[in-house]
């Protein structure tokens, strides 16, 4: 099988043009088949306020507003996209830059409007991971925006995390996938602000009813353990650094 | 040879979701190979004003800010393109949005800040026809934008009937291409305001010199004489309603 990194960009690093091209030139250094998955920053709420638009939350998280969607939109699949995959080719990478809707990668669901209306959000249906492997094949390395679609012409925003893994998973069956989540921290933190070198599902439920593991950090380790538990080889939660340095701390996200 | 068909799609039909979503299903429905170029309409300006810039004019032509890029990268690239993307998804074409950077689909070069500084505006260089006709191998139908790139990280805004002559051009040596260009216009009018049926180079330059053939018409036009020159198999200008109708009045380009 084919040995394929699947890096999700996640974090501050997308908004600083510097630390983004170190990033960037680093990714471009991966050999082997690659593909990139990321966000927006808070690029897309910066120009949400320019907009005069007054983002929405429910319960500390974002409703995607229709104004909100064609905002995400342009920032998500266009403006980062774009200049990610144009950085990327001036690195010697024939990048491709994709929303779920192109090639139909990836089709979502809306999610019900109960309890809870987060408006224009879509929870992962079907990868095509036959079309994926294809544009692999032809030596193109795919740069996925967390834009989706829902098949009958709505585009959906989807949580990058969720995207990342359910790529690795439905790719593990053809390929060998190693799956690095990069974010602000440099791994899981400990209780005393250390990085856990490696977790387990026992440990991630303990730290969990310890509290120590709370807010976004479940969702992603969440995301994480379905990866590793559906065949992805390896699954890492590590700081954009890390893609410079493999030596610094991090965490690496077992079965048992 | 593979029959392909590129349209160029132009004018208001953007900005308008209901005629939009009627010259989709028109194109969805068309056999064979095919491809779309899009501008973008007056949704960017619509959404410079929103965000309080004011566009530049220099000699009745747009200047390219780096501001301006932004946000054309943003709504050509990402907003009219992944909705057009999932319009015709949801008409069960298996469209694919890139932008120029995108596969290095086409380069650019920026052009001359002099006699004019444009700003970020790329004329075409290179045109990636090989991985084109890949894509269309794979049953895509790729959807692209007028956003190119230099190949050293800069985004750059490209004319829209220079891109789909130019790919067109490149394609024709490996396709029997057929291009037509969408506008407001029914076709190239006479001095009567009646729809010419077909016009060649001589009759081109007598109604430039007549000034009858103004403006915008006059690259458009020398677009459509260089892409027949070059192979392309029929070269036509056209409303976008001709794709719903296609005995309605339209202008064929001949060589002579």
């Amino acid at each position: 099988m084919n040995k394929l990194t699947i890096i999700k960009l996640g974090g501050k690093v997308i908004d600083n043009p510097a630390e983004l091209e170190a990033v960037l030139q680093a990714f471009a250094g991966i050999s082997g088949r690659k593909l990139l998955v990321h966000g927006g920053g808070s690029l897309a709420s910066r120009i949400e306020t320019t907009m005069g638009l007054i983002p929405e939350m429910v319960e500390g998280r974002r409703v995607t507003s229709k104004a909100s969607l064609d905002v995400v939109t342009m920032v998500y699949a266009g403006l980062i996209n774009k200049n990610m995959v144009a950085g990327l080719q001036a690195n010697g990478v024939n990048a491709l830059g994709l929303s779920g809707a192109d090639g139909n990668i990836i089709r979502t669901k809306k999610r019900s409007p109960k309890p809870i209306d987060f408006g224009y959000v879509g929870d992962v249906d079907k990868v095509n991971a036959g079309l994926l492997d294809r544009l692999l094949d032809l030596g193109l390395v795919p740069v996925i925006s967390a834009i989706t679609h829902d098949g009958k012409g709505q585009l959906l925003n989807t949580n990058a995390d969720t995207m990342a893994a359910e790529i690795a998973m439905a790719l593990a069956t053809s390929n060998e996938v190693e799956l690095d989540f990069t974010f602000e921290k440099p791994g899981v933190l400990d209780g005393h602000g250390q990085v856990i070198p490696t977790i387990d599902p026992e440990m991630f439920k303990q730290l969990k009813e310890a509290r120590v593991i709370v807010d976004g950090m479940i969702p992603k380790l969440t995301n994480a353990f379905a990866a590793i538990a559906a065949g992805v080889k390896s699954v890492k939660l590590v700081s954009s650094d890390y893609l410079l340095d493999a030596s610094i701390p991090h965490t690496k996200v077992i079965q048992s």
